[in-house]
C-alpha cells in the first residue's frame, strides 16, 4: 500500500425530506447565493422545498449553468455575487451545477490575475474560497462529496479540470426522491460514470491493498445489482438510493487512497465531449474498454481480479466483454459508429490535441497521444 | 435505507515514516501537551519520532494512561492542562489513551458541575473541547477517526462511553511500522475488536442498503485474509497497513449510515471487563456468537448473507460456529471456562448490574437483563 493522506470534510445529510435540513446549516444574516441550472428544480418540486427551508434567509438566485458548465457562466455569477456581497454559496442541481458553483466560489475571492489560471493549473495552491452547500439532485459525479470541478469554456472548446481542499462542501443534501423524476437517460449516465470513477481507482495495478479493491467492487457490484433495477422502476426508493450513495462514496477521495490511479478514460473523454458534443458518461463507456484493451498486459491482474469477482468470468478480456455488455444492458452504447461519428477522424483531432500540450496519462505516466489516437480507432 | 447524516473531519495521515508531518499539523506557540500510556513509545522509537517532530513546540508530557483508562487518572492530566494553559492534545498511543485524551479534551473546557456527568449522558449536549490529534501505536479501536470514547472509573467499577463530534481528532498519523513491537496479543486483540465493530453495525436485518453491506463484508474479509496473515510474519508491511486501514473503517461512522445497529456485545463486554478484568477484545470474542444464538431468528438473513459470502457457507448456525474457528484461529479464546471463570456467575453479576439501570439493548432495543443472563450462562 502506498503513502497516503485523507480527509473527506463535508457533512451528508441524506434520506427522504431531508432538504429542510439546511435550515440550520445555510448561515442567517449574510447574503447567500443559490446556483443553479435550467429550471428542473422548479418542476420537480427541490426549488421550493429550497426557498421554504431558506424563508428567514437573505436569498440571491443565479439560473442558467448549463451542462458542460461554462467558465463564461462562471464569470457571470462572479460579478451577482460581488455585486451582492454573497457569504454563501448554495448549489442545487446535478454534477455541473455543483461544479460551477466550485469554480464560481474560487473566482469569487481570487487574488491572481486571470482565473482560467485555477484551470490550467488544476487549482495547484488554491487556498481560498466562499463556503458552498450542496443540494444534489442528480446522482454521478461525487462532486458533493469532494473538491473537484471540470469547466469549459465556450471561447476555446477546452474542458479542463481542477481539485483543491476549499472547494469541499461544507454540506451536502442527498434526497434520493428528487431524482425520480429525472429522464433515464440521465440515470443511465449517472451509473456510467459512477462504474467509470470507481475505475479509474482500481483498474490500475496490485499494491497490496485489498481492502481498497473490494471497497472498489463493492461499489460496482452495487451498480450492477441496483443499476438495472432503478432504471426499470424509476420511482423504487431504495435502488435509487443505493445508486446515489455508490455514486457519492465512487468519488470522494476514499477509494484511491494509497493506490495508483489511472484518469486515461476521463482525459481523453473531456476532449471528445469538448470536440463532439456526447455526454460525458457517454464518451467514458466508449474509451473505457479501449484504454484496458490497450493496455491489457499491465491491467492484467486487475481486470482479472475484476472480471472474476463481479462477473464470475476468468480472463481479462471476458472481464471487458461483459463491462461492454453491462453498459448495453442499461441502453449505453459503446462505440462510436453508434453516434454516426468517425473513429478515425476522433483519433485524429483528439491526439492533435494532446500532442500540443505534450500530455502524457495513466497510472505509469506514459499514455501518450500516439496511444490515444490508438485507443480512439479502435472504438469504431 | 435509513436516513443519516454523516459526517468525519479526520485527516487521516497513513505510512511509513508519517510521523514527521505533525510538525505542520500541531500549532505552535501554545502549549501542547502529548498525552501517553506507560512507555512502549519510548521503546520502539514513536517518543523520539515525536519529540523531533515538535522541537520547534511548546510540549508538556503527561504520562501514565493505563489500559480501559480511568477518569481518575484523566482528571489529573486535566488539572496540569489548566496549569500550563494548553491548547492542543496530541494522544500518542493506542485507543486507551486516545480515548483518555478525548475525556481530558472534553474535561478541560467543561462548564458543568460533574464531568462524569459527560459519560453519565453519554455525551449528549456536549459541544466544546480542545482540538486533539493522534499518533496511533495500535490499530483495533477506530478511536484515531471517531468522536467515541470509553472511560472506566476506579471507584465505581463503571465503564461507559461518551460520543461527540467536538472529540473527533483533528488529524491522526497512522505509521503501520509503529505496530511491529507490539505482543501478538495485542494484534490479535485488535482484531478481533475491528471485526466486532464491524458486526455491531452489520448484523441486524436487512435494510435494502446492499453498499453498506458489502463495505462491511469487504472489511471482515479483509480481516479473514491479513489478520492470520499478520500474526505470522510481525513485521510485513503490507498486511499490517491493510489490518490498521480496516481497523479505523471499521469504526468511523461510514459503515453505520444508513442501517441499523447492535451494540449489544460491547455494552455486556465492557461490564465483564469491569468485574473480570478481561481484555475488551476477549470478551467480544466470548459474547458476540452468544448473542447472535440467542437472537438467531431474527439475525438469521444476515448471518446468512455474512456465512455465504465470508465463509462460503449456508446456514446460519455455520455462520457463527465458523466465526468462533476464525477466532480459536489467530489463538482467541471463546467461552468463559477458558479463562476459569463461572460463566454462571458472570451471567448473575452483570444482568444484575443491567437490571438496576433498566437497560435495553439491540437494533430491536429490546435485549433485556434476562436475555443477557442466557447469553452469558450460555457462554460457558
Amino acid at each position: 500500500m502506498d503513502n497516503f493522506t485523507f480527509k473527506n470534510p463535508t457533512e451528508i445529510v441524506f434520506g427522504r425530506g431531508m432538504i429542510k435540513e439546511i435550515r440550520s446549516r445555510v448561515p442567517v444574516n449574510v447574503p447567500v447565493m443559490i446556483v443553479c441550472g435550467g429550471g428542473s428544480i422548479k418542476r420537480n418540486g427541490v426549488y421550493a422545498q429550497v426557498k421554504k427551508a431558506l424563508k428567514k434567509h437573505r436569498v440571491i438566485e443565479f439560473w442558467g449553468i448549463e451542462p458542460n458548465p461554462l467558465y463564461e457562466t462562471c464569470l457571470k455569477a462572479v460579478e451577482l455575487v460581488k455585486k451582492n456581497k454573497v457569504k454563501f454559496l448554495l448549489a442545487v442541481g446535478g454534477g455541473s451545477v455543483l461544479d460551477a458553483a466550485k469554480m464560481i466560489a474560487a473566482t469569487a475571492v481570487y487574488k491572481g490575475k486571470d482565473p482560467w489560471d485555477i484551470l490550467r493549473t488544476n487549482g495547484a495552491g488554491l487556498k481560498d474560497a466562499l463556503p458552498l452547500g450542496t443540494v444534489l439532485t442528480l446522482p454521478a459525479t461525487g462532486s458533493e462529496s469532494n473538491g473537484n470541478s471540470v469547466i469549459s469554456r465556450k471561447a476555446t472548446q477546452e474542458k479542463l479540470f481542477f481539485g483543491a481542499a476549499c472547494v469541499f462542501p461544507v454540506f451536502s443534501v442527498l434526497d434520493p426522491v428528487t431524482t425520480f423524476s429525472l429522464p433515464k437517460k440521465q440515470v443511465r449516465n449517472g451509473i456510467v460514470d459512477a462504474f467509470a470513477h470507481v475505475m479509474e481507482q482500481y483498474m490500475t495495478y496490485p499494491v497490496s491493498a485489498p481492502l481498497q479493491d473490494r471497497f472498489a467492487e463493492g461499489i460496482l457490484q452495487t451498480l450492477v445489482e441496483v443499476g438495472p433495477r432503478t432504471l426499470r422502476n424509476m420511482k423504487d426508493y431504495d435502488s435509487r438510493a443505493s445508486f446515489m450513495w455508490s455514486a457519492t462514496l465512487a468519488l470522494n477521495n476514499l477509494i484511491s487512497c494509497g493506490v495508483p490511479q489511472d484518469w486515461t478514460t476521463h482525459m481523453i473523454g473531456h476532449e471528445v465531449t469538448a470536440f463532439y458534443g456526447l455526454d460525458h458518461a457517454e464518451t467514458l463507456a466508449i474509451i473505457m474498454p479501449g484504454v484496458w484493451m490497450n493496455q491489457l498486459e499491465r491491467k492484467q491482474a486487475k481486470l482479472r481480479q475484476y472480471g472474476e469477482r463481479i462477473f464470475g468470468v476468468k480472463t481479462a478480456k471476458a472481464a471487458i466483454a461483459r463491462t461492454e455488455k453491462f453498459f448495453n444492458s442499461i441502453s449505453m452504447p459503446t462505440r462510436f459508429k453508434d453516434y454516426d461519428i468517425d473513429a478515425a477522424e476522433v483519433a485524429k483531432r483528439v491526439s492533435a490535441r494532446f500532442a500540443e500540450r505534450g500530455s502524457k496519462f495513466g497510472e505509469h505516466n506514459d499514455i501518450t497521444p500516439r496511444h490515444i489516437a490508438d485507443i480512439l480507432a479502435s472504438r469504431k
